[in-house]
């Protein structure tokens, strides 16, 4: 028997546990769960012949050391910044990894290490970041056999609610960490290329420079730009390309409506609010404007964003029941992002039969003997329920998958890395398929920003 | 003789050693003037008979200890940060030491050995922080005193160009450190009190959140709100006050045209641009407009920002050369605050024959026997030449007084300080009066933020 550690039992690895304890019998695989909350190893593992839970808190070295020495492969599945600790044993004891996170430098730093030990780091194999990068270089593979050259590549991602569940007016729930859609977009500039022309996008402008996305059978959505799409030109070697953007998806007229929040100062995290607990929510909305003997707050409100009497924006805010005077924020020293979030989960929650789902889009402008042209690819996967929701599908199928291919000697390349080879993606998208995860590419003229080949801006 | 040790001679002292020369026969002063640079504490001496100049790194401890120990007061015009310095070897040595700078919690922490050695360690003691604590204080313990209570308090500051200098349709010019002026704003949410409700502004608002003030002789100037207004509270003793506010002096109309900077995300100081040293200021700006292979720059920029073809506000930025596509930034790795910095100092710098102007403004209103009252109080002080600018002369004179106050033990409590005892602000704005240093004040009707009584928002 082959055994498998998983380090972290939260809400995401169900799916990743179900997966492999479907393969295991096939497969000859056993589970040890290990969980700071041993309830919570044991519930993951659901009593399953080839699944053992034990407690395990990661920074107690003797049974973490244990652990991961009597394991053949180890998945951490823990908050991004615990990796490290897990890594560094895998190094000591000479046993493969894999993560669903962004390689850190602490991680980035063992590579060296992991390479002459013959040892597979593999992180970055979620969703976003993980089929991302498997189905964006699947296809950048492809137009570079045939002698294409690359010139231009935007990839979206959305984590969104089901159109069966779309019930509110923001067509929008919290389907996964509230708290970083709160906060999203802050914390730097969002940095990108367009036609050559680096472009740069304030957080405060963010929700106003979306760009539309029409996905096939879902209709329009929107994207806003990330921070660090120049990232991905070394990463996915697009040299010679003269636009790159990532962006995030959600339903047209999210972020306008988002923005109201933004303007106002309602998003910021960097300080906390005088006596937060206690404050009604229209006491919220009304420390960001102005004070006046006489007007309303819903008034100001109007006044301060420019909100005419027919813009469904306003209709946006009262759903939110953003300026009931009775309901409290009940947060001690609160941040503005905080209060906000309590306000968003009282409406924005999913209810026990919404499903949730992930939408990915990706444009390849390319030039081949002589020619533009483009390819469109699309992903659409839709949860099942709450437990086998879309987001746990598609983070833990692919970590999953990536554990038994490394085990079978089919991943073999060593090195701590991201999934960007062709031995690691090819047959990872391959199972994924199985699992309705699956692309749709629409071939078209290259569309890009310039079309007609201008002198532009 | 009494001996006086000046540590750093820069621009700002000019006024300060000025006056301390003049007064030095009268007083039996002796100037020690410590610089990095030898020449410059020369230059700052004026080869006066009084006055020696000498070479001093404040890092090394040696020389600065022996300055130090023979001296009878110190003076640090050094950059804030490096005032601990100075302050460990006067509490050493038992001398007494005067600063403009706000109090660091380095310097707080000094305070019990301070008092303990019975040393006074005045602080704050320049034009803001410095007349504005002095003259603030004065009218709040007049008020105190006929058993007033104060209600609101407003302060507001600015350094502009004297009217007779005001040439561009900005109504401004860099009358100090231009860096402090492109990055004003930045770094936490301004938070104040109006009428007992606590407001926020986020950054990228504050420029349109300001308030009109009519100065006497002067017309009209606009406010925009610090950061740190509710720090006075206790500072002044103002505990029952509904309204706390202290802001930032402009013409009327800057802060406007200055949130176009603001909303394209000119002023961020957080991250550097790709090949600034090569960028020109037309590329400069178009950084942050969305690409399009056929528009202007121009045009881009209006529909952006919404200028409409008669508004002024075009013309500013047309005045500042902002569309060149010839100047280059060349400045390496530069930050957007940076490269406008650099754009703006081409039109914004001060011509040798330019004054510059201080202008203050504080609202007292308060209660008195049942009635509602308000004291505005102004000044107004217009530099007579490079040398003898408003700045120098309001940061050095407050300075100069309160070191010959100190020696001549009229201010004598101990303790890390700033100037908000009457033994201290009383007869140094009186020796201000006579160098033309002085508040008009106007007595009103309170106008506060509620002269209705009514219950609001």
């Amino acid at each position: 028997m082959r055994e498998i550690l998983i380090v972290g039992a939260g809400k995401s690895t169900s799916v990743l546990i179900q997966y492999l304890l479907d393969q295991s019998e096939k497969e000859d695989l056993h589970l040890k769960i290990g969980d700071i909350d041993l309830e919570n190893a044991k519930k993951a593992g659901r009593n399953h012949p080839r699944c053992e839970a034990i407690q395990l808190d990661v920074f107690e070295k003797e049974s973490r050391e244990k652990a991961i020495q009597d394991a053949d492969i180890v998945i951490s599945m823990l908050p991004a910044r615990f990796h490290i600790e897990v890594a560094k044993d895998c190094v000591k004891f000479k046993k493969n990894m894999v993560t669903a996170s962004y390689i850190s430098k602490e991680m980035k730093a063992l590579d060296e290490e992991v390479k002459e030990n013959g040892l597979i780091f593999m992180n970055e194999i979620g969703v976003d970041p993980g089929i991302d990068h498997m189905s964006a270089m699947q296809v950048i593979d492809r137009i570079r056999d045939k002698g294409g050259k690359v010139l231009l590549f935007e990839s979206f991602t959305g984590g969104l609610v089901a159109p069966e569940s779309d019930t509110n007016l923001w067509n929008y729930k919290f389907t996964w960490n509230p708290r970083n859609v709160v906060v999203a977009g802050q914390g730097g500039v969002a940095e990108f290329l367009q036609e050559g022309k680096f472009k740069y996008i304030p957080y405060h402008r963010l929700f106003r420079r979306t760009e539309f996305l029409e996905v096939p059978e879902y209709g329009k959505f929107e994207g806003y730009a990330n921070r660090n799409s120049l990232d991905y030109q070394s990463i996915y070697g697009l040299d010679h390309a003269l636009t790159l953007y990532r962006g995030t998806i959600r339903r047209v007229g999210f972020s306008r409506a988002w923005n109201m929040f933004v303007q106002l100062g309602m998003t910021d995290d960097s300080f906390q609010m005088q006596d937060s607990e206690n404050m009604s929510y229209r006491d919220f909305v009304n420390s960001f404007l102005p004070y006046s003997p006489t007007d309303s707050v819903e008034l100001k409100m109007r006044h301060n964003l420019k909100i005419d009497q027919d813009d469904i924006m306003w209709e946006k805010l009262i759903e939110l029941d953003l300026f009931n005077p009775d309901k409290k924020i009940g947060l001690k020293n609160a941040t503005p992002a905080q209060a906000l979030q309590k306000i968003l989960m009282d409406k924005w929650s999913l209810s026990p039969e919404d499903k949730d789902m992930i939408v990915m889009y990706h444009k390849f402008g390319y030039e081949l003997n002589g020619e533009k042209k483009q390819i469109d690819s699309t992903m659409v996967h839709i949860g099942k329920n709450q437990t086998e929701t879309a987001m746990a599908k598609t983070v833990g199928l692919p970590v999953a998958i990536a554990v038994i291919k490394i085990l079978n000697g089919e991943i073999k390349t060593p090195g701590v890395q991201l999934p960007i080879k062709r031995e690691v993606y090819g047959p990872i998208l391959k199972e994924l398929e199985k699992h309705e995860i699956a692309f749709k590419e629409q071939e078209t003229e290259y569309l890009g920003y310039n079309p007609f080949g201008e002198v532009g801006n």
